[in-house]
This record gives C-alpha cells, sequence and structure tokens, in this order.
C-alpha cells in the first residue's frame, strides 16, 4: 500500500448498468479518491468499497481491504446471493428520490389499471367516443405486500387518492389508514379481499416464485374491477411468468403492471409484451440519477471513516 | 293542481345522457314524487325542479311552479346559456365522489406525462427494452387553474407525489404546500413557472377559449419534460382545438390529456385521436353514478322543502 488513500478506493462493478456516469459521479464528490471499474483493478489492495449492481462473482472476491459493499438499490439479493462474498456488510440504497419514484410509478400503475386507461387507448385508437362503466376508488382494494419504506410511502398515496387500502409484511407494521396484515397467518385473508395486488417485497429464499397460479387464485373476484391485477414493482424473481401468461389468458387476473422479470431484459418473445392489459416497462419504477445515488453512498463512507454507524445495512438472516 | 304531491314533481332533462339511470334513482329514492323525462311533460305545472344536463331551451320554459334547476355536474353553463331559463336558484354538484373521480383522472394523466408512458406503451408495442431518463416529480412544476373544490383535491395528491405545484385562481386560495397565483396580474408569472397544466376552470364569458396559442407559448419552455403540457378536465369551451393540435405539431405544447372538447362527441375526424402524446377521453374524468349524485339532489330538496337554504347555488354574477 503506497498511501493511506490508496487503500481507501472504490471499485464499480454495475453490472448490466453503464458505469461511466456512477464513476463521474464519485470523482465529481470526492476527486482524491481512487475509482476503479471493474474488471480494470490494477491494485486489488486499493479496494475498500464495492458499488455493486448484479456485480460478477469474481468482483467481489481477493480483495484483502474491502470494507463495505454498497447496492446501488434497494434490493440486495443480486449482492447476497455471491458465492465469493465476504463476510463485510452490506448497505442499500433507501433514498427519499427512490421512495417517491417508486410511489410516482406504482400510483400511475394503480390508476391505470383502475381508470381503464388501456381499454380508452384501443377506443382512442379507434376513434370512438365511448364511456366506460367507472368504480370509485373507494370500491377499489388494493393490497401491497411488503410494507417497508417503499410500501408505506405508496400505501400513503393510495389512501390520499381514495381507495381502500390494506398491506401485509412479515411482521406487524401500522400505516394511518392501511388495514394491516402479517405473516403466515394473514396472507390468504389479505389476498381475499384483494383487487390490485401491488408487490413490493425483497427477494429472498422465502419469497422467490412466490407471484404463482397458487397465489392469483387466491385473489379478489367479486370486485368491482371485474377480476384481479397484479402490479410487481419488486423483483422479477418473485414471479412465475408463464403463470402470469396462463392467468392473463385464463382471466384468473384481468390485468397486470410489471416492471422487473425473471430474466431482464425482457426477452422480446415473451407473450407479456403482446397482451393488450399487461404493462410492461423496462425495470425503469425506482430510475434514480446515479449523483443523487451516489452522494447518499459518499455520506455513508464518510461517516464509516469518521468511525460512525452505517446506515441501512442488510440483515443477512432474512436477506433484506 | 290535483294534489299537494302533484306540483312537487321532478323533470330530468338530461340533454345527451340517458334519463333512464336518474329516473331510477328519483323514483327508488322518493317513491311518492313524480318524475317526467323530457320531453315527456303531461302536466308542466306539476314541474318543481329541474334535473339537467345540457337541456334543450324549451325543457326550461313553461315551468310555472319551477323553484330550482338542479345541474348534474360541477358545471353549470349548460344551463346558464339557456335564453329561456327563469329567474330561479341554480345548484350545481359539489360531491365527495364527483370530486375524487376528477382527482384520480387528474392524478393519473399528470403521472402519465411524468413518467412517459405513452412512449413505454410505444417501446412496448415495440418489444423493445428501452430505459428513458426520468426527472423527479420534485423537478416538475404542476399548474393548476381554478382552486375551487376539485383544483384543491388535485393539488393535495399532486403535492403528496412529490410535485411542485402551484395554482392559479379568481381570487387569492390558500392550499397548504401550493404556491398560489390569482387575478390577471398572477397569470403570465403562473404560466411561465408552469411544466404541466391542469385546467379545472368553469366555462364562463372570462373562460371561453383561454386554452389557445397565446396561453401555451406563455408556459415554461425549459422545464424538466423538455416543453409543456396542457391537461384539460374542465370544458371543452375553454380550449381552441385546432391551436392545440398546432401547438402540439410545432412543439409549443409536447403532450396533451382532454377529457372535454369545443364539441362533444368530438369527431372522428379530430387530428387529436391520432396524436401520439395526446391522451384523448370521453367526458369521463368526473363519470359518478347517478344514483350518488341523486342523493345529493334529493337532500338538496328535503332541505329545500323543510326551508332551510340550498347549497352550492350558482352565483349568477360570476356564472359559477
Amino acid at each position: 500500500m503506497a498511501t493511506k488513500m490508496a487503500d481507501h478506493g472504490i471499485l464499480i462493478a454495475s453490472g448490466p448498468w453503464d458505469p461511466t456516469p456512477w464513476a463521474e459521479a464519485v470523482r465529481s464528490l470526492d476527486p482524491a479518491r481512487p475509482v476503479f471499474i471493474w474488471p480494470d483493478v490494477p491494485d486489488r489492495g486499493a479496494v475498500r468499497y464495492v458499488m455493486a449492481w448484479h456485480p460478477p462473482e469474481e468482483a467481489l472476491a481477493g480483495l484483502p481491504n474491502l470494507s463495505v459493499v454498497f447496492s446501488l438499490g434497494a434490493g440486495v439479493e443480486h449482492v447476497l446471493s455471491r458465492k465469493m462474498l465476504p463476510d463485510v456488510p452490506v448497505a442499500r440504497i433507501v433514498s427519499d428520490d427512490l421512495t417517491e419514484r417508486m410511489t410516482e410509478w406504482v400510483a400511475l400503475q394503480v390508476l391505470m389499471h383502475h381508470r381503464q386507461q388501456r381499454r380508452y387507448d384501443r377506443l382512442q385508437d379507434e376513434r370512438r367516443w365511448h364511456e366506460l362503466r367507472q368504480p370509485a376508488a373507494s370500491e377499489v382494494r388494493v393490497g401491497i405486500m411488503g410494507m417497508g419504506v417503499l410500501g408505506a410511502s405508496a400505501a400513503r398515496v393510495l389512501v390520499a387518492l381514495g381507495f381502500s387500502v390494506a398491506g401485509w409484511s412479515r411482521g406487524p407494521k401500522t400505516v394511518p389508514g392501511v388495514e394491516s396484515f402479517h405473516g403466515d397467518a394473514g396472507l390468504d385473508p389479505f389476498l381475499a379481499r384483494t383487487d390490485i395486488l401491488v408487490v413490493l417485497l425483497p427477494l429472498t429464499p422465502d419469497t422467490r416464485g412466490l407471484l404463482a397460479m397458487p397465489l392469483f387464485r387466491k385473489l379478489a373476484r367479486d370486485g368491482a374491477l371485474g377480476g384481479p391485477v397484479l402490479i410487481n414493482a419488486g423483483r422479477g424473481g418473485l414471479q412465475i411468468e408463464a403463470d402470469i401468461v396462463r392467468a392473463i389468458e385464463e382471466g384468473v387476473l384481468i390485468g397486470a403492471s410489471l416492471d422487473v422479470f425473471e430474466t431482464e431484459p425482457l426477452d422480446p418473445s415473451s407473450p407479456l409484451w403482446g397482451m393488450e392489459n399487461v404493462v410492461v416497462t423496462p425495470h425503469c419504477a425506482g430510475w434514480s440519477d446515479p449523483m443523487e445515488l451516489t452522494v447518499q453512498i459518499m455520506e455513508q463512507i464518510a461517516a464509516f471513516e469518521a468511525g460512525r454507524p452505517l446506515r441501512n445495512v442488510v440483515d443477512r438472516a432474512v436477506s433484506y
């Protein structure tokens, strides 16, 4: 190690994302700090932090001075699943910016299904003036799975819009105006009263593949929309896409909005692209400015180097 | 007049709307009260109230016992413009149901433009996975023209979503978190800071034709969306559609959502139907259940007949 600063470097391993804006953000905030972009790491001993998004296995190995891994998003399964991950703290992003953007996307998708926007789009294409029967928001029961920071924020806006909102989470959570369900025992009653299911769960061994036909069949069938709708802004690994396609075809679901997929980018051959009442977006719900998130990571590093505790460190026992 | 009840009848003159659900709602709430559906009025002296939506001129004439006209919506210009309207109170609908539905529609349309949904729809059609650069809501300035009950409700939800919200109205209005502009002097500064213009104005001699090229040119051009967007849920008479078409073609506006039109239904030949970033809906923003609104009208009638004051009576000096 040449200098004190030389072992305080940051490695950016951003997988499918362009690393350039992240590297530029770090350099503009802390010009003296070494920045490496995987796989270009001439001095592995100089890496103290990794900023990671779906990092390659090897990016996390052989870093003798690694102290913290920062996920570049709210999820961390893409880091925790790496076998070569050493026993260091993994911190995730909890940013107002990310939360607000997810809330915007969720509110938009709930309203698109509630207000039948895709049917109105079709009528517009056909130049047909035809008014559809429209239930009130108060008649529509939204159920949010995952009542962390993102779920609670979405719930607040949906309550303000007049929807009848419930939340389900592993442990009990209280949000004003939101009916609360939790744990295994609470899941079926929660699903049975839900017309629009909004999923903001983390991807863990317990939640992988949960969004499948058996769960869809437990959703409310007597609701004001004529059937249940699935909105997934969590992780693609939560869902079985073949089941979503079949559920839409068979009317078990009447619509869906999906921002995440089992394999991203979603393959052009997926039937989901072509389904009229399925909204496909390219993992953009929580689109955040790299500068905005890098500011938060650099604040975390400054605190860590001053001996203060890191925030938003993942509990590996529950994987989030 | 045969009986006391016989001159307490209700005439339904619902213009382009099917009168049947309104008549059924009255009959189910007050089975003893005579109900007439224009033009079938065998005893004109029996009509004490008119429930009106774009009523034919003659429907309001020659009714010797007419006491109140109830508009079936928030607007009243379709009644006040009738030359044969006698000098009786005209009451409009102010219902939580109507307010919430308008707020849903406004929030949906603001979010569709903010989150570039029409561009994502196109990408989905093309089966293309492509993420668009996305500003935060806090970077987008929404301006609401008309800060009555509907405008204030929309403002509250848009503030909760994180948008930078301002309101303009004839006189000063205060809504928490909303920058306030008013009067002629406040209009240009309000427009100059507005990226998404939401119009919830009543149609009056002062507001007719206001949404035209000169106003569009005053909107912000330096905003995070790349240009201004028009959202009109007020009245079609507020807008000059030829100017909207030209403004979109010339990039003076980058998008629009229109629920109301100069002539309704909108003619199939209108170029608005075919414009990719123009959302056309068939005057459905405030879609309300006839039963819900009839309950309010029957409560008004009960109060009026008990000698209590009517609510939501129009001030004819300002036409709303």
